[in-house]
């Protein structure tokens, strides 16, 4: 049984810098906005540690989660004729569209991985738990949270909902490349929303894209490229990634390890525990918190911990190098050895990373859903990669961007190990 | 004696939405960025809470003060003729204009206002005390520190600087104009940055505009009108100030009566305490910090305060209506009363702000540095409200605006007291 | 009896730097545009001889009126709930939107302030006469031409169609303010059109502005204001219609004359002989043709329409000072006659113009449909300049702005006459 | 002898859409902006036809040339410590990036294509020749307009300024890519120009992209990769030059056979009678000539030209469709006999055109200058096909699209010829 809530009297508008008006008409859309779940992505950046890199890059997923939930009221309103969208449909998707983050932690990846916790899991507890979301959308109907968490979590059996929200070409996307590029200030994301839009159809259960619109695409796809290469993956964006971890794994470390921190860090304890955390804990952390903690941990005794968090809070990110192609693990062995040697604990000071799979993250052309079909006048309908010889040329590229990265400042203050030192800044600093 | 820091062998590039690329030649500039105490203005928002009104305001008084760095740059390489102009002036100037808001605190005007607090002091604390920003400058010579000081607080000798970062036409404002405009998402202030800088000249011992560019201010003087009635005085954000005020004053309200706080304010206590801060204490209350206290105080016993935390974090703010013109005191009398007889402390619940004096604050006409001289073609020197009738009639403007602030959602849950519901209901929601 | 052709298969869209994409459904309005007198505005300028000023102002009075139609068929959109709107009503409007220019003949002010020709007449004979046009609306049913007319002459009894092509908010001005201003390249005209359409309802017979718009529409006459004295009265532009102006004037001197043309300039015929011309006459005079001819008269043997043709073609232009406000007469005289004394003939080579009564021009407050009106909260409509002291303050500058013009170039290469010289050159240089 | 003109007193601005400003501060680049060969560019629009299409392309070579000269003055001012560069061969190159298309004509490829005309050829005479532009660049000395043409048709021996202007990163597509992009209103050639000039180096010979800079070389290929797939070879574009040659071809073919025109095309002789032109003659030739005969043209008594000619006027263009790809030898004889057979001349009725070659003009790899060169970190150079997949892949690509143009019309109109007109209907629409 489902009871829509509504019309608003009049619409609500929110200003965005990005689609310059949000138009909010549903009761259901601005009750779930004034939830406390969602008004706490207010406090959650939408890149993480990239405001190190390009400083405008602020933006929360508070915003972005407003963006996606607007593109996809456009994109229904165009498919409006579509026999199967009824205003049912039309809420649900709605609603998954600006929820479909709300579970996300601070510095998500980040935090992500040092401590095995998966945002998906957490937004579907907000959905389905006990908190003002579920109350909202409870209102619609029995049923309707559990639905709203299947389109997200793509289990849904309406495919057209699910691929809306999450494919190649989905409204997720659309809404960070545009975010993205405005507020880190580059130009490379900003493609053609509007014409976007157009050259979509609704194709039974899945979005495709008419022929004409086949180089849109195409300009798209490149502006993705562009945005990964430039923004997303920049080294210095990767260095402050790893120096976030390092902190919270010596944290972590140290919390194992029986340490006495000056003041209990009673929000991480669950997770040092690695104990269940209950909702109510984990939607108090927020990166305002884990600056709170980390302003804390400049003071602690660790040195370690101490010099990573001030690093981390002051700015002064690890220096970073292209890892060498030959002898690597010889090489390795001895940059660490040396470290060691010195006092450095390369666990924490010599870091790498390999960038090496990007093509197949950035596109993946397999699986019935993966792809962006193109429907074609005759009929056919082609995946865009069997079409374009762009598309495909990144599909194939294998570029590969592989770094070390290490205290410049530490080994260029260092008094002892002269020759030690000569050693490895030469060998770190050379080209 | 001064001794440059000289010229990068590069120069460095931020990435900037605003100016696109903001460029950095300097050693000196490039330091002063890289110090603890520049870095912390990260965590501290250039607009307060307009974020909580206007969501892509989250950018932070690090981007506005490279952005005055950077129009001051470009106008000294416009002035470069100027016979008074050396290297050394230069650098100074470039510093202050960096370092002019590095004694922001978190909130600055809610902040300053409830714990009398003033930036100004602490800008020159970090400047001249035990710092980093002032390592840095002394390294450029003796006296250094406290010109680039003086400047930023007028009292330099050389009032070109001075007018240059303080005044109807300074740097400061340029910048934050184009930026709030941008990250906010409005149009309004967006005036012609490259040729307001064309019209600019220095003239002894201040920035006198070109008649021929008249029409260039009469804009940019309505661009500012319009973003304080657009923006910096929009009602919601005076409403989230209001009620940041309020948080802050119950939090000393509570500390001064003896209230035993579940977790103690260690980052407050010197200001509620009424005692000298020190600097070390004062450069670690940045944003972050008063976030996790007002998440801490969602939990308290004091029903106030938990209330003002959460509405504050979660952003339920107070509702505002405009003040009544007639009766007023007889109208407030009755609505406090009526308030406090349900239980309602007024001092945190029925709020009042007054914006009657705007015009004189938007742009003041008096005194010798304070207005905008047009270099007439006949060799005069006007000021531009002679000239023109639109920025007199700005100045002639008296537009006020009172509001009136209570919690709405309360009153519609009262689920006793039928009369004085309906008759505040009634009284605070009509018009 | 009205039939509506019906909506096109599938939209069109036209690529507009101004409003993005420009939307055509109807049928009615798709023939429009592909009528022979539409497409003939593609070869009249927007902006008569501004691009002379202003060298991207080259934008047509085609592309203006597809802009007009947009804002219009967005307006209407917003609208869709007003009474008293039909079908019919709706297509009226598009109608009368698109072809409201349609009978600008070529540099349209110069042009008929010389001939006295007025577009408003063309354009009620293209759409009622012999016409591709009138075919397509005369499909539309009975009396559907005499409509659109009277709409645009604002005759048609319903005000609200009147006024929303006609008025001080109508969507003439808003395309124009918007579309100039891109091409141009100045910033000043570009206020925010979708949040304008938002302020805006049909009340009765007229367009009204929500009280909380008051600011929005205070920005809207502001650029009003600014591109009136930076762009369309810039002195640059004034010169080259005082030119142009100057060019049609001697050849129909020359012509009544009984002057021999080298080429008989047919195409000007009707209009030097005073007779009335026939529509098809008419609708070949465009700015392609004026153009031929001027090149033509480069090379007539009568020196005067030679050099004046000459100077439009390629950019010569007078130069001007302003006018002096002491002894003006004398002044003048002086100058006339010591010009005609060296051959100059003043008619000519010695132009004025006086912009003293521009604020009533540019907004009117008088009058019914003349102002805006804002319907304030508590249900009073009022207009805007008594509420607003920014407008009021427009309403009341009497800014004048007296030129003269004169040929700098032909005064410099003087090699007789030296004190005539002389003394013209310091008093027209000197200020 | 060389002999600067030197620098202005004051510098002069243009208004420029896509630069913001133009800035002049050379006396020599003022007066050629100011002679009649420079001014005439404003009457030959920068895309030829392809208003038609997008209707905001109205720009003209007069605006693209100042552009071209403002990136390079930019552009010399970044390379300003290059030890060759001195002031001449700054004023060289300024010139040059000016003047490079002074010689075009009007629709220059249709144009040139059916009159066998090269505007480099007229750019040299105007140059060289007697005119005001030939009198302006001497005044600098003996040998100056010699290297400015020199420089412009690659013959000048410093091969750095010829690389400036003519290039895979030549001032010249930098300001056309952007210029084209911004008129007709669609973002995909807008990359960063700011960026792209930093990543530029003189070397020794050649301009050169550091190795960081490959992603936006990247960027900027795609961009124009667009471009030409979205604009320049827009299908309605080739048809309105297909139509613009069939007229040409007509009135050429009528007057070589002896026809007699209504009114003498004059402007034509000299190239209808295979004569050489003279530069006079030649400098008429703008697109308001062209127009002028074209619109006299559509009431000749020939029927073909009439036809021809109102068609482009009126803008009632040829239809096209995809070319078969089986059988096309004999699919292409049936239709031009049918057409025949109804009367329709197919030469110029049934046009076609074949753009198959494209990647090979859009990028060319070869030759030493053909090149984009990256100066990699370690001192190599090496072309950026080698190293970057994408750009390697447009190289690849074997895009050809081939179309049929067809006057549907007609066809729809036929009374007669039932038959016939259902087969060519079916055929040529059908897909």
């Amino acid at each position: 049984m489902y009871t829509s809530r509504g019309q608003l009297s009049g619409s609500k508008v929110f200003k965005d810098p990005v689609h310059r008006y949000i138009y909010v008409y549903d009761h259901l859309v601005w009750e779930l906005i004034n939830t406390k779940e969602f008004q706490r992505l207010r406090r959650i950046k939408q890149l993480g540690t990239s405001f190190l890199t390009f400083h405008g890059a602020e933006h929360t997923r508070f915003h972005h989660s407003l963006g996606v939930y607007e593109i996809a009221r456009q994109l229904i309103d165009q498919f409006h004729e579509y026999p199967e969208w009824d205003d049912r449909n039309r809420e649900l998707l709605l609603a998954a569209a600006l929820l479909h983050d709300v579970g996300h932690g601070p510095f998500s990846h980040a935090f992500e991985h040092v401590f095995a916790v998966r945002h998906e899991v957490w937004t579907e507890r907000i959905i389905l738990g006990d908190t003002e979301v579920n109350k909202v959308l409870s209102e619609m109907g029995v049923g309707f949270p559990e639905e709203v968490a299947a389109i997200i979590n793509k289990t849904h059996p309406n495919r057209l909902l699910v691929n809306i929200l999450s494919s190649q070409l989905d409204v997720d996307r659309m809404d960070y490349l545009l975010r993205d590029a405005h507020f880190a200030g580059v130009s490379y994301g900003k493609f053609d929303l509007e014409r976007m839009l157009r050259v979509l159809r609704p194709d039974e259960d899945q979005v495709v894209v008419k022929q004409s619109g086949m180089h849109t695409i195409e300009d798209y796809i490149m502006r993705r490229y562009q945005m990964y290469w430039q923004v997303y993956l920049h080294p210095a964006t990767r260095s402050s990634d790893l120096l976030l971890k390092a902190v919270l794994e010596r944290a972590q470390e140290l919390y194992e390890s029986g340490y006495a921190f000056e003041m209990t860090p009673k929000h991480f304890l669950p997770i040092f525990n690695h104990e269940d955390m209950t909702l109510e804990h984990y939607l108090k952390l927020d990166e305002t918190i884990v600056y709170f903690y980390f302003q804390e941990w400049m003071d602690e005794v660790d040195p370690i911990l101490a010099d990573l968090a001030s690093r981390f809070v002051n700015r002064r990110l690890l220096k970073y190098k292209n890892f060498p192609e030959a002898n690597r693990v010889r090489y390795m062995d001895r940059l660490r050895s040396t470290m060691e040697s010195i006092g450095l604990p390369t666990r924490y000071y010599l870091l790498e990373d390999q960038l090496s799979q990007l093509p197949y993250d950035l596109y993946k052309g397999h699986g019935k859903y993966e792809g962006i079909y193109l429907q074609m006048n005759d009929g056919d309908r082609r995946e865009i990669s069997e079409v374009s010889m762009l598309v495909q040329s990144i599909l194939n590229s294998r570029q590969s961007d592989e770094k070390i990265y290490y205290p410049e400042d530490v080994l260029l203050n260092l008094k002892d190990y002269a020759s030690e030192k000569t050693w490895m800044l030469s060998t770190l600093r050379g080209e």
